[in-house]
């Protein structure tokens, strides 16, 4: 079931990826029932970016980053690539000449459980990566993997087109069948978090504003 | 022994615990015989902070974050909120909401033993945050923990009241009744570094600076 | 074998370890056959330092950094200490103050199989160093340990003389005998990339500049 | 998404089940093209284990092992629990007590990334257990999670009803609709095997078996 | 604070020490609160050692086993060496001499935050261990630490004359002035495991013997 | 400098390397000086095995195993397979078959910084193997490697021919060089030894037996 590229693939609605972008991973998260997170490994290689896109999936070998070129060739404008390796690996599977290219592709980051390297050409080209670690050591191209396939990748599986949605809380991601209502239960939760947020800056505690004392005294909690 | 939430606690004197901070995490820590420090994995989510203050301790379950809503209405002016659960746990305890209410009653900072969120707010607001990870996994609030009672915080020991001191080179603890005498001697250890850094920086070594020359040689060093 | 200092050690052309340097880490291991390369929790303290130096070793043991002033009486302009311990350890063997007199006596910066501490002064002063990890647990000065001998660093053989490179993708070690070929290799290595970026930036594919479709397809690559 | 019990589930026909449990883990992974393997952390907690099952599955919180005894009453004769935690946790969700109960209903053995506890009684009892970690550490029953959905275990996803397969060599899941076709391709590649392990034994080396020395030597193996 | 040598130390009732070893780990930490576990990763050398006693507590430098010689000579029948390192380590800082030596001041087992060697004559002493790590790396005598004060090993606070239970699940620590009242508690949780097993083997479910059935309806849970 | 096969290794004295091996490798370790331990995460994958030979070293390439069967042809009786990834890797590049096939050709055992796997099947054979993990992740043949070149393996230096000694406590390497030396302080080791372990088995305190109470109170050691 290994060496196939799936080059149609069904992407969401812009506007609700981008909508998804905008209220990121920790809404996200939780407006879709706290499920879609990848590992707190997987961490961004500078702060400050915040992106959402469709997955163009990547199964790869260990060590072996031919398919990401295969990828490449695959990406419409607003995608994001995945590369979900078949066994635990570090090697730097991508640096700033695939990201050249990527980006000349319409790639909007890339999301990998394994290496990068050239970590400060990327950083300079504000290229969006979120990575398992920084290592240079060298990948090959030797053997077939798949492009487009459904993935594991960190914990957590990824269908070609689903939205991915990535900041300095880490990556998530959303079915691409329930990116609109996800969005919609995510900016519903964020427009409840500005009148919270205001009300606890004043001084309120969400002791009052959750109503949560007589639960905590039910239960036994005591003030001594 | 857990359900329970101590509302007095003794703090150490305000300018002991700012003199403290001043001296930074690893002078502290010389100064009061290499005791207090949390363990390396403990760290900023962003350089620069610098704070000291006095200890509200959490001892909370696992992926629950309900005592900390309870600790936030026993901060004063000055302290610091630091989070133990009682096993290993990545979850988000922490985000910009909790942040904010947290500074509005005084709060100087958050030192967990586990996971945060919403790690680009935290920045922004500038709000001294050191955690195990960051991770956008919510938590719940269904059982008790206790706030206020003595805490094992990633190999340290924490009472509540005691001084913590953070910095880039990560979190140290004092004892709240050795508060004065540790800032005496870290700030005697300060004054002669002074002395030591400009006799280093004009090319002295510290061979000679601190007379090694000669046990080593009784040691049995040999120059080949 | 330990307590030795080994005082005259060779050291490689200055040309060729600045031509290293500016080739970088993931450019020169490319060059040397992807070898040399350190391990991937040799981290820089802060981004975007990039240096290129003669190794001065130093073998110690765990928590015990007494051989690292003994080393600095062995630096010349040009050099890079590199610490090796002879067991698995975290604490904070170099401070300020080292890095104080390393730099008078011309040193570019630390490599270290362990921690460091006074990370906000290191990087005030921009003394670049790569460490395992940040702690500022103290270190004793007891036990004989040698310098400029062969050490393990990080999973890397370093000699005394070796050049160092390290940037933000890490730290790679070049044998001093093959500086000058290596860096062959690598310029030849970086001219050729500059026209490669230029092409993947134009949007030309990977699999086509490199002609890998025949390839792809003979392995059995599947397009659907 | 939470709080879902799927009574009614699918399974393998128990010759197959059963056949694949004779190949073992390593020879099913291969068979179905290298997949389904979970991460290399999950070990038996005592050699000699060997089982095939199906799938009954677990979606549960971070320390709480409520969902387990929901999930007892699902078990039928030849079953195997999967524990899922939705965040990273070592708590001790099963031990003797509730191993004594799975039996009761028929269940095989255990696979969960986390921890259990009792593990010389669940030793004594010959429960098969392969798990995270063994800890001690109690959990709660104060949350909902899921029985019998799709869960991502590990880093391989299972759906209830799947074939387990687990040995000292780690946990394999197979697909419940391909759990013929592997069975034959395995036991093909055991016949195989028994064939190559007596010529081996004999003496004849792997590189005339295969026929590698001359793609060997066409790539450039050179012997010095 | 270093130095220090404590002789007499108070040790709980022999009858309650031996009663906690014979109700085990997950009992003892159940019936105190689940408080009091040492983490996970403190494993036992072998299975099926099984102890209890009273602590002889040493903190010792890294790398440096000199101190316990120093806490055999304080050992008396029925205690338990129980080292914490002031930073993290990896040596082997006990062998078979030194359990030779503390076996004949009547020490019953060692619980150590560091590594440890001639595992094999460890073993077929029987010579009850639990460490973090087994590694052949030697330890200096160059260094005081302290005998007899108070440790944090492995997460947990530990003073001279606590009860250490420690079995196939790990390590415990009972505070010595409640050693009888943790005992009862455990006692009295073992005599009701006991029907209950009894009843989960004759088929009976935790669903109905815990009346779980009714809370879950109200939480939610959906049977579909 | 990769795809090269050394055929001819200096090997150490036969009765050197046996020597070695019964002195197991804690007492190896000790009398080198400390030297030669691979990292403690190198473990047995059964207790009680222990051996020594002569190294046959295999730089592979991460995922695969192609080198191993090249490797074979050039074992001797009494050799150790050593195979040092270059890269971090788990897969398992080593089963039952290839063990068979060393064995058939002298093969005393495998030391590999990398998963192995059929770990029931080479534990039947009484195959002895120490590895990082065990996983049952294949291993493809597509890239060459170098057999008997010098290799980093776990943090340590090995060289073709040198001798391996492995036992529960790890895999420490000597120099085919100091074999003679080594044993002879080794065995000079060992006889003090029985004698100390008789002294302690007595009940004479090590603080008299190396006479360390005067040195002890000089440093300022305090009985209270």
């Amino acid at each position: 079931m290994t060496g196939i590229v799936v080059q149609h693939i069904d992407r969401a609605a812009p506007e609700a990826i981008d909508g998804l972008g905008l209220c990121g991973v920790a809404t996200v998260h939780e407006a879709q029932g706290r499920t879609g997170l990848l590992a707190s490994g997987i961490r961004p290689i500078y702060p400050g970016a915040r992106i959402a896109g469709s997955a163009v999936t990547i199964s790869a070998p260990p060590g072996d980053n031919w398919m990401v070129h295969v990828a490449i060739e695959q990406l419409k404008e607003g995608d994001i690539l995945v590369v979900a390796p078949t066994s635990p690996c570090e090697d730097g599977y991508f640096g700033d000449l695939l990201a050249t290219s990527a980006r000349a592709r319409g790639c909007r980051g890339l999301i990998i459980n394994a290496g990068i390297r050239d970590v400060r050409d990327l950083t300079d080209m504000r290229f969006p990566t979120w990575s398992k670690v920084v290592y240079a050591q060298g990948t090959i191209k030797a053997s077939l993997g798949s492009v487009n396939v459904s993935v594991t990748c960190a914990g957590a599986v990824i269908d070609a087109g689903d939205v991915i949605v990535a900041d300095d809380d880490g990556v998530c991601v959303v079915r691409r069948a329930d990116a609109e209502n996800v969005l919609k239960a995510a900016q519903a939760r964020e427009a409840k978090e500005a009148d919270k947020r205001a009300r606890l800056a004043a001084g309120e505690l969400g002791l009052d504003m959750y109503k949560m004392r007589e639960k905590l005294a039910e239960m036994g909690l005591k003030y001594v």
